[in-house]
Protein backbone atom coordinates (compact mmCIF):
# COMPACT_ATOMS: atom_id res chain seq x y z
CA UNK A 1 0.00 0.00 0.00
CA UNK A 2 3.30 2.19 0.66
CA UNK A 3 5.00 2.23 -1.94
CA UNK A 4 7.56 5.00 -0.29
CA UNK A 5 10.99 4.05 1.61
CA UNK A 6 11.83 5.64 4.90
CA UNK A 7 12.19 7.81 5.92
CA UNK A 8 8.73 8.94 5.88
CA UNK A 9 6.35 9.91 8.08
CA UNK A 10 2.84 8.98 9.81
CA UNK A 11 0.19 10.10 11.56
CA UNK A 12 -1.60 7.29 13.90
CA UNK A 13 -4.98 8.03 14.71
CA UNK A 14 -6.42 5.77 17.81
CA UNK A 15 -10.07 7.06 18.63
CA UNK A 16 -13.08 5.55 21.51
CA UNK A 17 -16.45 6.28 19.45
CA UNK A 18 -19.51 7.07 20.67
CA UNK A 19 -22.14 4.51 20.29
CA UNK A 20 -24.27 6.73 18.28
CA UNK A 21 -25.43 5.98 14.87
CA UNK A 22 -26.93 7.43 11.75
CA UNK A 23 -24.35 10.77 13.12
CA UNK A 24 -22.45 11.88 10.44
CA UNK A 25 -19.37 10.24 11.52
CA UNK A 26 -19.62 7.82 8.09
CA UNK A 27 -19.47 10.55 5.82
CA UNK A 28 -17.14 12.86 7.78
CA UNK A 29 -14.81 10.08 7.86
CA UNK A 30 -14.96 9.27 4.30
CA UNK A 31 -14.24 13.10 3.78
CA UNK A 32 -11.50 13.25 5.97
CA UNK A 33 -9.76 10.57 3.72
CA UNK A 34 -10.86 12.20 0.47
CA UNK A 35 -9.27 15.33 1.94
CA UNK A 36 -5.69 13.55 3.04
CA UNK A 37 -5.71 12.07 -0.82
CA UNK A 38 -6.02 15.33 -2.00
CA UNK A 39 -3.21 16.91 -0.21
CA UNK A 40 -0.01 17.22 -1.42
CA UNK A 41 2.58 14.58 -0.09
CA UNK A 42 0.07 11.99 0.83
CA UNK A 43 1.41 8.51 0.26
CA UNK A 44 -1.50 6.26 1.77
CA UNK A 45 -4.00 5.49 4.40
CA UNK A 46 -4.96 2.26 6.79
CA UNK A 47 -7.85 2.29 8.24
CA UNK A 48 -9.62 -0.49 11.12
CA UNK A 49 -11.83 -0.11 13.44
CA UNK A 50 -13.51 -2.75 15.91
CA UNK A 51 -13.98 -1.51 18.98
CA UNK A 52 -11.17 0.84 19.13
CA UNK A 53 -10.61 2.92 15.82
CA UNK A 54 -7.00 2.83 14.15
CA UNK A 55 -6.13 5.19 11.20
CA UNK A 56 -2.59 5.41 10.00
CA UNK A 57 -2.00 7.99 7.43
CA UNK A 58 1.08 8.26 5.82
CA UNK A 59 3.22 11.31 4.51
CA UNK A 60 6.56 12.40 2.32
CA UNK A 61 7.15 15.22 5.12
CA UNK A 62 5.85 16.81 8.48
CA UNK A 63 5.14 19.96 6.51
CA UNK A 64 2.61 17.84 4.31
CA UNK A 65 1.25 16.46 7.52
CA UNK A 66 0.91 20.47 8.86
CA UNK A 67 -0.67 21.96 6.13
CA UNK A 68 -3.02 18.64 5.93
CA UNK A 69 -3.80 19.11 9.71
CA UNK A 70 -4.64 23.30 8.98
CA UNK A 71 -7.28 22.36 6.24
CA UNK A 72 -10.32 23.93 7.30
CA UNK A 73 -12.56 21.23 6.78
CA UNK A 74 -10.51 19.12 8.79
CA UNK A 75 -9.83 21.36 11.67
CA UNK A 76 -13.62 21.70 11.60
CA UNK A 77 -14.48 18.00 11.67
CA UNK A 78 -11.78 17.64 14.66
CA UNK A 79 -13.64 20.26 16.47
CA UNK A 80 -16.75 18.27 15.38
CA UNK A 81 -15.14 15.30 16.90
CA UNK A 82 -14.88 16.85 20.29
CA UNK A 83 -18.31 17.57 20.99
CA UNK A 84 -19.69 14.73 19.69
CA UNK A 85 -18.17 11.29 17.75
CA UNK A 86 -15.08 10.57 20.55
CA UNK A 87 -15.48 9.78 23.82
CA UNK A 88 -11.48 9.75 23.17
CA UNK A 89 -8.65 10.13 20.67
CA UNK A 90 -5.02 10.59 19.95
CA UNK A 91 -3.04 11.59 17.78
CA UNK A 92 0.64 11.01 17.06
CA UNK A 93 2.74 11.96 14.49
CA UNK A 94 5.77 9.82 13.53
CA UNK A 95 8.94 9.16 11.60
CA UNK A 96 9.13 5.85 10.07
CA UNK A 97 12.66 4.39 10.38
CA UNK A 98 12.47 1.25 9.04
CA UNK A 99 10.15 -0.98 7.26
CA UNK A 100 9.50 -4.38 5.66
CA UNK A 101 6.96 -6.69 3.67
CA UNK A 102 5.75 -10.24 3.22
CA UNK A 103 3.42 -10.86 0.19
CA UNK A 104 2.16 -8.87 -2.75
CA UNK B 1 -3.60 3.86 27.06
CA UNK B 2 0.12 5.21 26.50
CA UNK B 3 1.56 7.12 29.64
CA UNK B 4 5.26 8.15 27.84
CA UNK B 5 6.50 11.03 26.68
CA UNK B 6 7.62 11.61 22.98
CA UNK B 7 10.86 10.48 21.97
CA UNK B 8 9.44 6.97 21.97
CA UNK B 9 8.71 4.21 19.44
CA UNK B 10 6.10 2.42 17.64
CA UNK B 11 5.97 -0.40 15.34
CA UNK B 12 2.80 -0.71 13.24
CA UNK B 13 2.14 -4.16 12.00
CA UNK B 14 -0.81 -3.69 9.12
CA UNK B 15 -1.91 -7.39 7.92
CA UNK B 16 -4.54 -9.38 5.32
CA UNK B 17 -5.09 -12.39 7.04
CA UNK B 18 -6.20 -16.06 5.25
CA UNK B 19 -9.99 -16.17 5.30
CA UNK B 20 -9.61 -19.18 7.75
CA UNK B 21 -11.35 -20.29 10.80
CA UNK B 22 -10.25 -22.20 13.39
CA UNK B 23 -6.37 -22.04 12.37
CA UNK B 24 -5.20 -21.23 15.58
CA UNK B 25 -4.25 -17.36 14.86
CA UNK B 26 -6.87 -16.11 17.75
CA UNK B 27 -4.47 -18.17 20.29
CA UNK B 28 -1.10 -16.76 18.75
CA UNK B 29 -2.35 -13.70 18.22
CA UNK B 30 -2.98 -13.24 21.53
CA UNK B 31 0.61 -15.01 22.97
CA UNK B 32 2.38 -12.43 21.13
CA UNK B 33 0.60 -9.41 22.77
CA UNK B 34 1.31 -11.61 26.30
CA UNK B 35 4.98 -11.92 24.91
CA UNK B 36 4.95 -7.86 24.40
CA UNK B 37 3.63 -6.90 27.53
CA UNK B 38 6.34 -8.85 29.40
CA UNK B 39 9.45 -7.15 27.48
CA UNK B 40 11.83 -4.50 29.10
CA UNK B 41 10.79 -1.37 27.77
CA UNK B 42 7.43 -2.61 26.51
CA UNK B 43 4.75 0.56 26.56
CA UNK B 44 1.07 -0.40 25.42
CA UNK B 45 -0.39 -1.82 22.53
CA UNK B 46 -3.72 -1.54 20.47
CA UNK B 47 -4.82 -3.38 17.71
CA UNK B 48 -8.09 -3.43 15.56
CA UNK B 49 -9.35 -5.58 12.58
CA UNK B 50 -12.02 -5.39 10.05
CA UNK B 51 -10.52 -6.07 6.68
CA UNK B 52 -7.00 -5.13 7.12
CA UNK B 53 -5.72 -5.40 10.68
CA UNK B 54 -3.75 -2.80 12.24
CA UNK B 55 -1.70 -3.46 15.58
CA UNK B 56 0.72 -0.67 17.05
CA UNK B 57 2.76 -1.15 20.03
CA UNK B 58 4.98 1.07 21.88
CA UNK B 59 8.33 0.91 23.22
CA UNK B 60 10.42 2.87 25.19
CA UNK B 61 13.27 2.30 22.80
CA UNK B 62 14.80 0.41 19.37
CA UNK B 63 16.54 -1.78 21.85
CA UNK B 64 13.26 -3.19 23.68
CA UNK B 65 11.53 -3.85 19.84
CA UNK B 66 14.85 -5.95 19.12
CA UNK B 67 14.91 -8.08 21.63
CA UNK B 68 10.83 -8.81 20.84
CA UNK B 69 11.77 -9.31 17.13
CA UNK B 70 14.49 -11.78 18.72
CA UNK B 71 12.10 -13.26 21.15
CA UNK B 72 11.79 -17.12 19.78
CA UNK B 73 8.39 -17.22 20.00
CA UNK B 74 7.87 -14.30 17.72
CA UNK B 75 9.59 -15.47 15.38
CA UNK B 76 8.23 -18.71 15.27
CA UNK B 77 5.09 -17.03 14.45
CA UNK B 78 6.29 -14.80 11.84
CA UNK B 79 7.30 -17.99 10.33
CA UNK B 80 4.39 -19.39 10.61
CA UNK B 81 2.22 -16.32 9.55
CA UNK B 82 4.31 -16.29 6.39
CA UNK B 83 2.73 -20.05 5.66
CA UNK B 84 -0.39 -19.42 6.88
CA UNK B 85 -2.04 -16.48 8.50
CA UNK B 86 -1.43 -13.80 6.20
CA UNK B 87 -1.87 -12.92 2.20
CA UNK B 88 0.44 -9.68 3.47
CA UNK B 89 2.01 -8.13 6.10
CA UNK B 90 4.10 -4.63 6.76
CA UNK B 91 6.13 -3.48 9.89
CA UNK B 92 6.99 -0.36 10.15
CA UNK B 93 9.11 0.61 12.95
CA UNK B 94 8.79 4.65 14.00
CA UNK B 95 9.86 6.84 16.54
CA UNK B 96 6.66 9.17 17.43
CA UNK B 97 7.79 12.75 17.34
CA UNK B 98 4.15 14.55 18.82
CA UNK B 99 1.20 13.86 20.08
CA UNK B 100 -1.79 14.94 21.20
CA UNK B 101 -5.30 13.86 22.75
CA UNK B 102 -8.38 14.67 23.79
CA UNK B 103 -10.71 12.90 26.42
CA UNK B 104 -9.92 10.78 29.31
Amino acid sequence: MVNSKPPYYAVIFTSLRNEQVNDGYEAMADEMVALAKAQPGFIAVDSARNGIGITVSYWESLEAIQQWKLHTDHLLAQQLGKEKWYLHYSVRICKVEREYEFGG
